[in-house]
């Protein structure tokens, strides 16, 4: 290697290191990557704070990142799909075996599944990096580093949407305007909503929104959840048929309820408290189902065909970009809140945007 | 008529009485049927004692019943696929009109429709009846009156089983072994259901599911809900891909989520309080669905196949019968629980049972 | 009425009249309409060209239009959702009766169903027409008559892609740009599809295709089935996940499924001769699911939808407008196969497009 | 090991052998097996027959047998839900990398996977076997090792009943009264249908499938398509919603879509010649799917389930038993077509049946 593989290594709550790790060699089925963007997820920065997220306790010093693209290196002998020089996207789950999850295409389910940056696995957040070949996706000329790495978050909304069933004509209703909230309403536009509905405490997340496809915006202040729910129905005409929730918080949660369509979905994508008190009659007897999302899978193919026939404009999320150097700045940022997405460029001398 | 048409009829909250109502005549598109068997629903009884049920409440006189089966008297100018002499069983639920719901397949959903005994309109727990010639079903020769009335509650549970994704080979957790568990145990076994295991508090009860095919049984009392969950899954060896909720109580739809193995789905059935506290949590990041099931729709022609077929024998769920005369004891009967399924006939002269 | 009622008749192949016929008067749950616009269809052709569609035959004259939008001039006395002077879009098939196909939500497959033009009900190119209201969708200010006309083949292309699953980052091909290539064309891009390949034989329609947005184009030219399927591949960089045919040419049906990746769907939408000889083989062990459409179902309120929201412009299909007057050269526009869509004003005097 | 590994190997069209090969060792994702119980299925004989099946082409001595199962000798480093002593039932197909196919969950269409008697893959009818580990599923006591073999042949039934949609009420048509029409009316019959037809030119195998469950029975003897399909909608009082083709034979592809009520899906799963015949416009404009299986995916648990609650019978498939050293009797018997399923018994000193 030219360099040495500078790494942003989190040790425990509070504690975070800009470090030099070994290179990593690849396995058979592997590859060996020169990492080149890699955005910062509000995971990364929780792990950073609390050195935890529920049950996934740090219990060792671990490499952060997972929503990342680089170049191979070096490719597994066993490798046949992938050669040095091509740039790809990372896909940070992968089944470490194949067990039931798997063989029904739910590998996200998995209760074995490696994924980046939750502990005990490594992240990619660092110069070199070694992953599974087989959940590396070559991007197409016409789709930048950037672009690749933001199909992490990106699946999270197309697994959200597709849970949903978003479909042509659909009118959704999006709770929260952050990054997640953002690439959901792109993509229930991209495949096929009519209308979407979307609110949020901040106007300036909501103006973000509104720049970024939304068709409605409700600046939220505390109304009651039949309230809000009611003045969505108001702007759109009719009872949306899906509802996303990227909040966590309860009454964002009861509002999904009473704003959803008898016979619709509700989709929950934050995460709050452990409890929450839920109208869980009123979801019931109108057949408006709830579905939560884990991650994602199967969405990389589908993310960089959509990318490559610009069918999707992420572009507009990232807000800050910071060299690998600058990292510990870079979570600064993040951790403040300002703007949308970061995005940490681990190879400077690439050309390749 | 050979007879006057007496029809049980609730005037308010505790007051129920055996009157003479006048004999209808259908219309083009329906048919006069002299009624058989009707079963007492839950909800008839609430109706008796509270006079309402959740927003329908009762403001004049209703004649309730809506389990039932009859025989074609006369034939609107309009019906064709029945005549005078059919055995037919009655589906309560006509939508009034084709709209967006009944469009797509999902008619129970309408909020216009047409529901027997669901104020303000009456049921069938009388002698004469009117009701729409396409929501009366053709009995073969080989099932009974009494089955045909029982396809109503029969029907609860093939919409609970066919939106909970019953399948071959499912394991299944009812929570609940009243008559409505009992069904959803009958057809999860005739769906495919590997095993299923049933819970409740009284010991008799789960007797009963025990003798109509419960592999497990499992008598409640007071665990909390994970213990609960862990004592399904102990005795299945795995945790159920479906758990079905028929109780409505707090606790009950807790253990369902905690208990359901990720990626499955939780189907509530039971109602009870509009408000009630979930691990939210558990299931969205589990992907466990929550979908609630209102009634029921595109069942009979499926349940007439199968009794027909001998695939479920609903026989043993009719533990009591009374002629419409003592309509008023039947109703005592139910009330105090004694039972699964009391079952009043209307016309004691008709010689099939 | 201010004017006569005049209609398109055909009395026998080759027999198409301009005539005046009565006024007819709305039933309870019916409309009066003044009609605005209606497109030619190719089956109004064959009808007038050869008396009859398979089975479909006329034994007495016939009213022909079924791709039609108008204005209500009156309403049934149980027409709630309409009132006088609404534009409205009109869904030519009404189930006469709430059978087994209604009561699943594919109503397009009941053997009663009443539609427009086909023997023996009469369509609505003339002046004033009477439909049932549930089957009249109200459109927004901002939807023309025009588009809403345009509805009914958009709706055969919504039916197509719906059935054919398109998704996001869906590849797609479609065989033959006619009008029905073009709106299934439309369609699957508007549901995320990411790239649409489509061929024909004449440069002209792929042209069309072209700035209507199909990724690729080919023009055939009796290429073998094979070899077309490999263009198709060479050209998408992969195998379509899914096929639309919409010629019915033996050969096309055949690349179809040569075309179609393992484990996606072939869609027939063209009708060619009744018996096709087919690689059966090659389909059943790739698992490539073979569908046909008829008609459609559910599709209204979702082009309704689209329509307004701006996703789709149908406006380049229509290439030639006449007057009603001037209906019978309209169809030799059609015949001789001139432009993609021929439209029929009804109501010049409505000012409204 | 105590024996000699003994091994069915065909070497070329017409040459078969009993040979003696070495001992694999297992890799650390792996599992050696003492094999139990392997059942002939046609391709075996096809493949000693011809030396091919279509594409597949012997290049070189092969091992037969895919439908088996066996005792765990010893586990690979990284096996940790198998352990020495385990009964197992083998599923022969194991995807070599976890492609687009097998992260979708249809593993079965993955082009790289590893399948047993397939060229250029040994399959495992010998004394000592090496597999997945991942693709050895235990077996529960009261499950003997011929049913673990039994499974195979099931899961053929498990995937067309899957892809059919049979449920709860089905009426389905069985064209072919064979070992796999077999399997698929007793799952069918599992899954819920009510009435099962079934048709075949033998009258000894239709005696067969009456006993195993078959409603009715029908002895073709050259009727035409539709004429057969009239009998099958006789029988059943209305068309099947589901046929499942297991001929292959172009007359009863027909028959299958002539049978099959509108909406409604056909199978194919038996294979004949490459190009056949169809009335493809009588099945899409009565949007009757059709559909092909290849092999089968996610089988083997359900399966397995099934047969621990008993729910279906699978012994009467078995008509003849040999041991491993007379299995070129047991190839003779089965090429004869006697009986309906010839079982080899690798191991008759294991006790357990």
């Amino acid at each position: 290697m030219e360099q040495e593989n500078v790494a942003v290594v989190v040790h425990s709550a509070g504690v975070l290191k800009l470090e030099t790790v070994p290179v990593p060699e690849p396995g058979p089925h592997e590859v060996l990557l020169q990492m080149h963007s890699v955005g910062i997820c509000g995971s990364d920065v929780h792990y950073w704070q609390h050195g935890r997220i529920g049950d996934f306790v740090l219990t060792k010093p671990m490499i952060l990142g997972h929503e990342a693209s680089g170049r191979v290196l070096k490719t597994g002998s066993a490798v046949e799909h992938l050669k040095p020089g091509d740039r790809v996207a990372i896909e940070p789950g992968v089944p470490r075996e194949i067990d039931e999850f798997c063989k029904n295409g739910r590998y996200n389910l998995s209760p074995s599944i490696f994924f980046c940056a939750t502990p005990p696995d490594n992240g990619n957040l660092c110069r070199y990096y070694v992953h599974n070949a087989n959940f590396c996706y070559k991007l197409p000329d016409c789709v930048t580093f950037e672009e690749g790495a933001l199909i992490e978050p990106l699946s999270v909304g197309i697994h959200a949407c597709r849970r949903a069933g978003v479909t042509l004509g659909s009118r959704v209703f999006i709770c929260g305007a952050g990054p997640i909230g953002l690439v959901c309403l792109l993509i229930a536009k991209a495949m096929g909503a009519a209308q979407v509905v979307i609110c949020d405490l901040s106007a300036e997340r909501l103006q973000k929104a509104k720049e970024m496809g939304a068709d409605f915006i409700i600046q939220v202040a505390g109304e009651r959840p039949q309230v809000l729910a009611d003045r969505v129905k108001g702007l759109l005409g009719c009872m949306p048929e899906i509802s996303i929730e990227c909040t966590g918080v309860e009454s964002c949660i009861q509002t999904g309820i009473y704003a959803t369509r008898s016979g619709g979905v509700l989709v929950l994508v934050g995460l709050g408290p452990e409890m929450v008190k839920v109208p869980i009659v009123n979801a019931a007897v109108r057949e408006v189902d709830i579905r939560g999302i884990f991650r994602y899978c199967n969405t990389w193919p589908m993310a960089i065909s959509m990318l490559a026939s610009k069918k999707v404009n992420v572009k507009p999320l990232v807000t800050h970009r910071f060299p690998l150097e600058k990292a510990l700045e870079a979570f600064e940022t993040t951790k403040r809140g300002l703007g949308v997405k970061v995005m940490i460029r681990c190879n400077v001398t690439d050309e390749e945007p």
